[in-house]
Order: C-alpha cells, then sequence, then structure tokens
C-alpha cells in the first residue's frame, strides 16, 4: 500500500454518523411540512452567487469562501469566471436575488422556504460552523408588504421548532427603527451608525461596560451619547404597552421610534395569540446584517441563553428592489438549524436510553436467508414485502442465523422474518424489541414502528 | 438608488422556478424512497474535502474548485486550512473517505445512499452543468462483497427511474476485469494503461477512427495493438452466451478476462429476472474514473443516446481501504439527476396541457379573506384546515375577491375556500379545475389532490 493521507474531520465541516443524520433527515422533514402547511414554496438557488450580489448591500462582517480552479489555465478564457463566485454566507441575499432575476415569473406575494447549506469562513468553535444548513422563511411582495407577515414569521418558525419537539425557546424581537430613529433623534453621524449598531448588537456578550468602551474608543461618541445609547439598548418588555412606556421615559424621540415600538407591540400581541407564549421585547438586539430595515427577531434556547441565537431574522425593505430599481420589502426568518441540531446530538439527547445500538438505517425488517436452497423463497419474501411499501433488506450471507441476528441488532432494525426452512411451514417474524416471534404472513403483515 | 450589480445567471449553476422545483423535489423524494425500500441509510458528507483525499487515487480529469477566503488575513494562523480544501466532484471518494474515518462506527456491509451536489469546474455545455444533483447508493463491506450487491446497483437504480416516470432507458455494462485482462495479454505498457482506457471510453462520441488516431498518435501504440484494442472495445451483447463467444473469438486472452465475463453475465441475468429489461453488454465501456476495478455501468436514454449516460458507476476494490489500510471492496451507481431533470424541463415535459399557470406552491386551499369583519372567522377557518394537516394559505388583503381568485390561479392551488359573509351562513369552497362549488365543512372537508 502506499503511504496515503489518512483522514481527518475538518474542523467547521460536521458530518454525521448514520443514526444521527437520520434523525436530522426527521427534523428537515418535519420542518419542511410546517413551512408547507403555511403554502410557501420550496426553492433552491446555486451554493454560488456572484460576489457582487453577495456585497450588494455593503461589505459584511461574515467571511465569504471564494472559489477558483485547481488546474486554472491562463489560455482559458473561462477561467475569469470564477474569480468572481463566492459561497453563499446566508440565503436572505440569493433569495433576494432570485426574486429580482425571476421577478416576471414569480406571483406576489412571494412566499418560499429554502433549507440549504451556507458557508462562513470564521474561525471554528463550539457551536459555530463553518459548514451549516439554515431553515429559511421569507415573504417579499411588490409595493407594500402586508403588515401580518412580519408577525407570521416568528409564529411559522416557532411551531416548526414545537413540531421537532423543542418548547423551550424563546423569541425575542427588536425594530430597526426604534434604533435608527434613536440614533438620529440623538445626532448620531450617519458614518458612525453600522458601527454603533454593531457594537450595541454585543450586548449580551460583552455587558454595559464592554459596549461602553468600544463606543467612546473605537466610535467615538461622547460619554453621554454612549449612555444614551445604552439608555435605549437595556429596555426589554414582555407587552407592547410596557415597551411604549419606557422609550416614552427616553429623553430623545422621534416618530419612527413609535411606529417601531407599534410594529413590536403587534408581533408580541400575534405570536401570543398563536401559542408561541416566551416572546419579548429587548431593545438591544440588532443582528448584525446592514440589510435589515424593521422588526428584528432572535431566538434562543431558554436553558441556555448563552448558547447564541436559534433563530434569527427580519424584515428588509431594500434588498431584493436594488437589483431592478423596484419596491420589494421582504421579511423572513431562519432557524439554525445545524447549530441546534448538534448540540442536541453533543448533549446525549438522541442516546439510546436501554443502551441498545440506535437505528442507523431505514430497515423495517431483515429477512433472514436460511441456506442457499432457500434463496427462491427468500428473494419472494423480499419483494412481496417490499411491493407492499414496507422496507426491507435481504441478508447478505446464507446461513448462520445468529449472525444475520446480530447484524439487525447493530442496525436497529425493527424485524427479523424467517422466511419457512421447509415448503408447506409457515412463515415467523420476531420482534427485536421484545423477541416475541410469531407466524406471519407476507402478504398482510405491516410493521409496526 | 445607486448603481447596482443586476443579476444574471452564471452558467453552468442551474436554478429552478418554483413549478419546477416542486416536481424536482417529487423526484428526490421519491428516489429517496426506493434507496430506503431497500435499506439504505441515508447520509450526507461535508460538500468539501481534503484535497489529499479527493486527489488520493491520482490524478482526476475532473476539474476541482478550490475555496478561499475573501479577506484571507496572513496573520491568521486558520489561513492556511483553506487552501487544502476543495469542493467534492463526486460522492464516491467522499462516501469511501467517511467509511474509512467511521469505520469503527458503521456496520458492515455498510449500504448508504447519499443525495447531494457535486460541483465541477468545466466549461459549461449543453446538459454538462458545474454545480448538479447526483443521486448515489453504494455498499462497501469488509473483506470480500457479496457478489449480489454487483447486481443490485443498477436494479435499484433501474427502479429508481421507473419511479419517476422514466422507461425509455437502457443499461449498459461491462468490466474492467475484461479491459484490464486484455491489455495485459495485448502487452500494453504500465503507464500507457490509463490514457488506453480513457480514449477507449471515448469511442461513443469520436468513434473508431477517432479513438485509432489518438491510440497510435498521442497514446503511441502500433497500427495492430491500436486494432487489437478496438477489437475488444466494440464488442456489444444481449446475453452472457453472446458475450463469451465474442470475447473467446479474440486473439488475446487470460483468465481475469473469463471472470469479467462471468461478472458481466450475472449481472445482466439478474437485472432481467428483476423487471430491467433493456440491458446489455457493452465492452466499450470503461468510465472515467481510475478508481473502477470490476463492473462498471453506465444507463442511457434509448430515444436520446447521444444525450449521455444518466446513470454511472461501477466496482471499486481500493478506494476506501487506502486510507486505512484494510480491505474495503465497494460498488455503487449514481443517477444523474440535474442532467435528467434539466432535459425534461427542456423537452416541456412538465408544460401545463391546458396552458394554465404550473401549480407552484403547495397550497392546498386558499382561504378567501372577504372584508376586515371577518377576519376572526377567517382566521379560524384557515386554522381548522391546518390542524386537520391541510396546506393552508390565507389571502394576504380583504376584499376583491376576483383579485384573489386570479391569485389562486395564478399560483395553481387546487382550492379556494369561502368563508361565510355572515355568521350563520355556510362555509363554501371551489375547484379552480372545474369551477364547482359547494358548501363544505371546515372540520371535515378533505382536499382531492
Amino acid at each position: 500500500m502506499n503511504d496515503i493521507y489518512k483522514p481527518q474531520p475538518i474542523s467547521g465541516f460536521p458530518e454525521w454518523l448514520p443514526e444521527h443524520r437520520r434523525i436530522e433527515q426527521q427534523w428537515i422533514d418535519t420542518i419542511r411540512a410546517v413551512f408547507e402547511s403555511y403554502g410557501f414554496a420550496n426553492i433552491e438557488t446555486p451554493c454560488v452567487e456572484e460576489l457582487d450580489v453577495l456585497l450588494a448591500k455593503g461589505e459584511t462582517d461574515k467571511e465569504i469562501y471564494t472559489l477558483h480552479r485547481l488546474h486554472d489555465d491562463d489560455n482559458d478564457d473561462s477561467g475569469d469566471d470564477e474569480a468572481r463566485l463566492g459561497l453563499h454566507f446566508d440565503v436572505t441575499v440569493p433569495f433576494a436575488r432570485y426574486t429580482a432575476q425571476h421577478f416576471n415569473d414569480l406571483v406576489f406575494p412571494f412566499k418560499r422556504y429554502q433549507i440549504q447549506k451556507v458557508w462562513r469562513g470564521e474561525r471554528p468553535q463550539a457551536g459555530r460552523f463553518r459548514e451549516f444548513y439554515q431553515c429559511d422563511i421569507d415573504v417579499i411582495h411588490q409595493g407594500s408588504l402586508p403588515d401580518q407577515f412580519e408577525s407570521l414569521m416568528p409564529i411559522i418558525a416557532g411551531k416548526a421548532l414545537q413540531a421537532i419537539g423543542i418548547d423551550g425557546f424563546e423569541l425575542v424581537i427588536s425594530n430597526r427603527k426604534i434604533l435608527n430613529g434613536y440614533l438620529t433623534a440623538l445626532g448620531i453621524d450617519d458614518n458612525q451608525r453600522t458601527p454603533v449598531i454593531r457594537t450595541l448588537d454585543k450586548l449580551d456578550k460583552i455587558g454595559t461596560d464592554g459596549v461602553t468602551e468600544i463606543l467612546i474608543h473605537d466610535v467615538g461618541l461622547d460619554k453621554q451619547m454612549a449612555k444614551d445609547c445604552l439608555n435605549l439598548s437595556t429596555i426589554t418588555a414582555t407587552t407592547g404597552d410596557e415597551l411604549a412606556d419606557q422609550v416614552n421615559d427616553l429623553d430623545h424621540h422621534n416618530s419612527d421610534m413609535e411606529d417601531g415600538v407599534a410594529d413590536v407591540a403587534r408581533v408580541l400581541d400575534a405570536c401570543r395569540a398563536a401559542g408561541i407564549d416566551h416572546v419579548m421585547a429587548d431593545l438591544s438586539i440588532a443582528r448584525g446584517f446592514d440589510y435589515y430595515t424593521g422588526t428584528v427577531y432572535e431566538g434562543r434556547l431558554m436553558d441556555d441563553p448563552d448558547f447564541g441565537s436559534i433563530i434569527a431574522g427580519g424584515r428588509y425593505d431594500n434588498l431584493a428592489g436594488q437589483f431592478i430599481n423596484k419596491q420589494l420589502p421582504g421579511v423572513g426568518i431562519s432557524i439554525g438549524l445545524s447549530r441546534l441540531f448538534s448540540k442536541w446530538v453533543a448533549d446525549g439527547k438522541f442516546d439510546s436510553p436501554d443502551g441498545l445500538p440506535l437505528r442507523n438505517c431505514p430497515t423495517d425488517v431483515l429477512v433472514a436467508w436460511p441456506n442457499k436452497n432457500r434463496t427462491t423463497v427468500t428473494k419472494h419474501t423480499v419483494d412481496t414485502l417490499r411491493d407492499r411499501g414496507i422496507r426491507v433488506e435481504m441478508s447478505h450471507r446464507a446461513g448462520k442465523l445468529s449472525k444475520q441476528l446480530s447484524y439487525a441488532q447493530r442496525k436497529g432494525i425493527p424485524y427479523v422474518w424467517f422466511p419457512p426452512f421447509e415448503d408447506g411451514n409457515p412463515h415467523e417474524v420476531k420482534s427485536m424489541a421484545t423477541g416475541d416471534q410469531v407466524e406471519a404472513n407476507p402478504n398482510k403483515w405491516t410493521p409496526d414502528n
């Protein structure tokens, strides 16, 4: 054998064993069904976009991977193509580009979901990946976007989490109109806005002292302005009235802020009415993307808030329309599937309580192959069961039933079928969970799983 | 508005409108169900692999995309990571790497399917993409691989095609043992083997004259050897006996060739027995990848053979095992989903016969919103239907029923629901296909679609 590279996991690029991938697939199927139950259509966009598209809303703080060909040839005039391509860092920007590009072929309001991998060239750390799944729903409309869609996004995301069995989450809502209005009322310079917003968004990570420090020394605000910023950002409220009272108590106001407060109040009410109970306003939430213009959302795990956001999204009025000079306001939300799923795996939530192997294949029943003289009846049994919609494997070697049972046990296959050893004898099927073995008819039997 | 980049399609990176993506998703769901009905477990590998893995079986003739970070920073010690990463060009090599890496956590024979995008930096042309879906099944076992798996691969692939409604395909089978044995018998140098095999694999594209020309002038064979090569490669047969007769008539022989002929005969018989009717031996099939060692498969459309292969695969004895110095022979097959699907779209096979819009959303029923006074009953109707598992949209604006019907018609939604305009009146539902409108109960009605 050659001295060959021994493969190692690539940091930040998760992959799962079959037993965990099986559950990840069930989560994706379930989330998809919830999205479809609200009439959202699926699309997929290519994994790459032109860099001009990825950077269309100015710089992003997400690290982009660009593509190059291994054997790039200067004489090949297609060689320039790849220098312009990058892997998408979210699916919101690709969706906005898609909507603009296919504008004439779409029906508006265009409601779509996308369940795809995205890539960010960040330094990997716990719960942060370089390649991960996001499950997104968005609506883009022409002209003006009906209010109810801003509430529908966190409701659907919440229903999707509930459907995969996650109830212990809290949604926090804010609105860029409040923050932007306030920064205007404070007289903050335009070129300081983005750094101020990004700094305030770190409040939960670095605290008020850390934020004050950056606002004064890095962004260049005076002490009072930094204090004023924090006076807004530290506001939290459970109801719209409570939020309005606190915002009214601030020293600076304008009508944009009032609009934003009303938007947040509406979303809080609608979420509660729809059975999403743990929802609150938190004006520290800003989100890292420049494209948000109104309501912004984040979702956190209640028993592990430091884990960070598991849901995120918001309203963007100028993302899709910019490409074709139209008004195409949108709103959307994203479930961080890989972040959540990897935590569930790491926390052992899928581990078998009895220590037995997890089911690591879709097989409902393994058909034992007694010996080579019984190959015809064995194959016929397999075909009969499979034609009835049952997922069947035939044992790969004849003989040694103990080996065949061990194979089924290690794969977590719930049933093993025994074709008759002699013509005229009955078929039997054994439940691996209970050990019970009973006569069964391949034309009638159905697995109970 | 800024002067901003107007997005254009990226050549070789297909994306579909929602109505076509919907069908693509149905194809994928159907293929997945067939793969699972044979007990194959799903895995996903990251889109990237270390270049050392991608190139582990020597040079590939597929163009690999490598990844770099847009803002690569020399001071960042993680900067080197990306230079080693490339997008996978198939999922066979990643599967072999996965099997070796997770060897201790897998149950053998390890049967898996993978439905993922792959990337090749080739010049785009009709039916050739740079990003495309492949649907793969493979089995890897320890030690020796039971014979029946070589037949099972084309049978499952054929059943999957039949399940998505494609019957007009032909499978062609060959075996590297025949070709390799023959090249040995001919006395072809080791360093000429790969170029000879790749040249012969082009027989259907460039014909015997083209192949002869390359074998003599580029590869350096003498005229007789080139002729001998073509004598083998032009053999086709519909049965094992017919194949054996023709191979026996050749001037050069060895036992490897006999083994290969027996393997091909066995696969032909098993396919026919399983209802895959159009299957033949064609010794011109070699496949471009160096890793194949035994049976190789290709599938073609019978009414458009020049379209090229829509199925491909084969047996590889040394791909997975090389990573960990074990015997891990495997066999697999891949359906070129994007190639097939894009042809079906281009050929208009999904076009609506009546010229009406194709269904471009999952919505079963649009619930009309008569006016703002009827919001509560409208929302209640929506919730009632959705809780019963029906996919429901609520109209996004109250009033103007003609607009709401037009929206349903343009989205291909099969039913429109009318909540009562006044309390006490009945609900009604309209079939958009027939125009029939009837009374209906939201607690009982079920869509017929």
